[in-house]
């Protein structure tokens, strides 16, 4: 199933994608994609429902993120070999763990901010993985019946924030709309392997990333079971599994950083597609 | 006014401590104290309503944090001089942030886990800031407007899991009931200087942490600015703002670190007392 949310953010209404392409309002099924919407049953009930009653929605209205009140977005760092090369480090011998502020989760389509001081704004291509369950201690090999899908994420990064002001990397990491998700949660069933889909990233037209997940260094449940250790993961929580090379800070002959005005275009192959543009914001208080 | 919730974890009700120390529910009031409930509108309605008509509670039931559907858990470290020093390293020249998982997030006086493989769990007595409105490049002066009040914390970290396995501090400041916060949300008007509380921590009977938020080097309004810059805040978020000296990595000759059956107590000046018993915790699945 691709289910999704549209509307103006913070007022987002669920609704699914069917087989002929059409969106469906789906709010007379459920409240929301929320954690008790994302367990294996719920998700059962939903696939039983017969589709053709739901209304159509007209029109192409914003996409929110498709997943509601995720509750921890957790990072990992250099979890493709060629990524690290390009950033001057090693592979790490066991996953880098970040988190990103839930509140720069946005919609597929969003502007991205370029914010008051920031000159070194940064694309990353990702897979998101959406825990459908509560998550503890879990073993490599019970890890992905705990995930509800998948989906296409982009995680923007301010390259001086995160590495040249002290502390960890999460100050680069979580400034509005730095986590743009979506457009689908593509349910895990429809996701033959997790470790073959196709990822791409343009920046004005141009081809900078280019891989597959089939690239990652930790894999998906060792991923999941390598996180359950250190804090339990629940319903509704996103792992972003680490970005191949391509990104601005890796380009020769300098880097390349995100000004206003520039657009993305990014794709998970059978997750859909994002397009983003640029823009400054200037506020006072 | 002192906010707190009472009852089984994950199914707490909100109530209020009066002046004479009763516990009265307050959930004829409000459904809980989550974000919609603790801007200044909303606070001023509490505190303008005649809280003898509200029911006493029973006994000593457990207390969960005071607050409800935290969004953030926003860390700051090595915030006071002599803590820098304990810990080898250098005053930083400006804030460093890290984040804990939500789910890290107990009451003030439940066990702390001991969790498997973890062999340096300490502890961190701090004053946490509860935001009580969005708060986005706020500057320093209107910076405690934005705050609903304050709670004691004790930000227990895995420093193995924070400094020795690659990667940022989150990894081991986020298992569960590694952030107990409460026993009460004391409102903003009742602090007269957040910069004067008295903090004290003991673990087994004997005096480890003695000191004052007087020697925080970034105070409360720098911090709130400062963060609000990378991210927004928003109501229900809670900072914690750094501990003093006293934690079990700096003891001489020898760091010490918490074991089953260790007990603590800590306290803030006009924030309440937390008392927790470590306990191993063994789980396989």
């Amino acid at each position: 199933m691709k289910l999704l949310r549209y509307g103006n953010a913070g007022a987002e209404r669920p609704a699914v994608l069917d087989d002929d392409g059409v969106l469906r309002d789906a709010s007379t099924l459920v409240p929301d994609w929320g954690p008790g919407q994302l367990g294996p049953d719920a998700l059962d009930r939903i696939r039983h429902t017969d589709w053709a009653s739901l209304p159509r929605v007209d029109g192409t209205p914003r996409l929110g993120c498709p997943v509601a009140q995720v509750g921890k977005l957790v990072g990992v760092g250099l979890n493709y070999e060629d990524h690290a090369i390009e950033a001057g480090l090693q592979p790490p011998d066991e996953p880098i763990l970040f988190m990103k502020a839930v509140t720069a989760i946005c919609g597929p389509d969003d502007a991205i901010q370029i914010p008051p001081g920031a000159h070194k704004v940064d694309w990353e291509v990702e897979l998101g993985v959406v825990m459908g369950a509560r998550t503890q201690r879990v073993s490599e090999d019970r890890a992905l019946a705990q995930v509800a899908g998948y989906v296409l994420a982009n995680d923007i990064s301010e390259r001086a924030w995160q590495t040249e002001r002290g502390g960890t990397w999460d100050k680069g990491k979580s400034h509005d709309s730095f986590a743009p998700l979506g457009p689908w949660l593509v349910t895990a069933d429809e996701i033959t392997d997790p470790h073959g889909i196709a990822l791409r990233l343009d920046v004005n037209g141009k081809r900078m990333q280019d891989s597959s997940t089939a690239n990652l260094i930790a894999g998906i449940p060792k991923l999941i079971s390598y996180i359950s250790q250190f804090m339990t993961l629940e319903a509704g929580d996103v792992i972003l599994t680490g970005t191949p090379a391509g990104v601005g800070l890796g380009q020769k002959p300098a880097p390349v950083f995100l000004k206003a005005g520039d657009t993305m275009r990014l794709s998970a192959q059978g997750l859909g597609e994002q397009r983003h543009v640029c823009m400054d914001v200037f506020e006072t208080h």
